[in-house]
């Protein structure tokens, strides 16, 4: 029998709940993950409160980060064994596989080694936030001297998007609407840092690339502020949306994209996992800049399994600055 | 003193009237056109009504496309001869230079020779709809074998998306909301024609793909319609949006852009023809093509200079299979 979190109605953080269930037993191509770290998700937020591209079946498991020790691998399973050190690279069905728990059921493609330099911790909180914002080097490509808008930067997307763009020569410029979060930004490697509760905020990203404007925007906001990044992106630049933290509309930016002649690109994490050559390009860049401290996850805050509630609920009060993770 | 066509108010197509003006004296890089065939493009009847991106300084002159012979060149200007049979790239403001007229006043660099056996109203139908549509090759790039969805069909930018989809073996899917204008676009070269008033197109254009979509959309219209056009557009698919036929807002399609992570790109003329080096790409390749006979302008209507209202009235009627020219 193990312990694993599961929701039986989607809702709010309380519908997650502790369930003891028989250990899952791994079939061809799966492995089981004796879990030491999860890293949390706005996707598994989002996905409890059945809001997700994938609708949950209930009473349903959840969790695309763990990071642990291979405990049993199913038949046919290659370049994996018992007693790996492995975090998990989301590129699989929520519906299906889990992380939250004190063990997790996972398909082998799925697992990864992490440098063994990272606790447990660090290493459930590298694939998610760094193969996403490698995507600004895959697509951008987000190359040295460029300036980057970094919108909701605190996240821990944003935070790896900050330290790639420095790791590339690039200029990182990060917004926030919680001025107390202004001086960590900073610190995570910002050059500059805009709060955007002010709606002239486009006026100081022009001011700062001397009215130019940025090349690439890398946006998980959109909502009627997708207009106002589109104001900050220089002629032929582009913009990266990929998520949907409003809850609003979203209006095309027509005005700014037709006078610019700007590149909207749509992204998600699975244009990079579901392919594999892109998808070796980005591990071994996250390896070699990892190897080199040009990049490193920042945990916000860890809790204990038993507190999986309360970490929900602090993901949702969006005060974390990186990554919350779950200790088992 | 020669005619010209001048506005003395903005508004509908009867505030276009004939002026007579002292013939404009070429200036330093500017060339005197006495004009043949003025083509006739949507980007007037918006600068007509003060709708378009520049806004014209009453009375105003007008016009992007003429075919003429030089008349007279200013200093400096070089590679252009008096007598020179040419006809003009829109690559300037309108506000300063003008084609309306018996005679045209343009940058010298905006002129370019056409073929011999293209009559003046052929000439002056080919640098706007070949240009325009040729960003689907210099960054779609569109290819053999590739599903063009091209929304406006009838228009003469659409028509030379349709002409230049076969001649570099792509498959053109054209649409139109007018019935009597299919036979029209199957002449034209669309390998499929798809009404769009019915709500439910997007899902007959997912079926001639065989369920997999569209690779490149090219859609002058927006508005509530990009939903539908996203709808049609395989994974990773790129959406051209190169002009707001639409008078409604234009909500971001936000759904199928994330679930299929596409690439939308705002994209007019200017991005063309104010880079030397995609216009000498894209002047070769028309003149290439036009040589080959794989395109050649399509003329809705000729109108005389005198009947410039009822040739702009009919521009508004959406009635029009092709390029409308004004011959004087």
């Amino acid at each position: 029998m193990a312990k694993i979190v599961r929701f039986h109605r989607t809702g709010g953080p309380d519908v997650l709940q502790l369930d003891e269930v028989p250990t899952p037993k791994p079939q061809a191509g799966e492995a089981l993950l004796k879990v030491e770290a999860i890293g949390l998700n706005r996707a598994e937020v989002m996905f409890r409160q059945g809001e997700y591209l994938e609708q949950p079946e209930v009473p349903s498991s959840l969790g695309y980060e763990a990071a642990g020790i291979v405990e049993a691998v199913g038949p046919d399973v290659r370049g994996l064994q018992v007693g790996d050190r492995v975090s998990s690279i989301p590129s699989f069905s929520m519906g299906k596989y889990f992380t939250y728990g004190e063990v997790a059921l996972l398909p082998a493609f799925a697992l990864a080694k992490y440098p063994p330099d990272l606790t447990p911790a660090e290493g459930a909180s590298i694939w998610m936030q760094y193969l996403t914002a490698y995507g600004l080097i895959e697509f951008g490509p987000m190359q040295a001297g460029n300036y980057v808008l970094i919108t909701a930067a605190a996240s821990s997307v944003g935070l790896a998007a900050i330290q790639m763009a420095n790791a590339v020569g690039a200029i990182p410029i990060a917004t926030t609407r919680n001025t107390t979060k202004e001086p960590a930004l900073q610190d995570a490697g910002a050059a500059f840092v805009v709060n955007t509760k002010n709606d002239k905020w486009p006026k100081r990203v022009r001011e700062i690339t001397s009215g130019k404007g940025v090349d690439l925007a890398f946006d998980p906001i959109v909502g009627p502020e997708l207009e106002r990044v589109a104001e900050t992106v220089r002629t032929e630049g582009t913009i990266f949306v990929y998520g949907r933290l409003s809850s609003e509309p979203t209006p095309f930016p027509l005005f700014a994209a037709m006078s610019r002649n700007l590149l909207i690109r749509a992204y998600t994490l699975f244009s990079i996992v579901t392919n594999p050559e892109r998808l070796q390009r980005g591990q071994q860049w996250i390896y070699d800049h990892l190897a080199a401290k040009k990049i490193h996850p920042i945990i916000a805050r860890t809790f204990p399994l038993a507190d999986i509630v309360d970490a929900h609920r602090f993901m949702e009060s969006n005060e974390q600055i990186g990554k919350i993770v779950v200790t088992v």
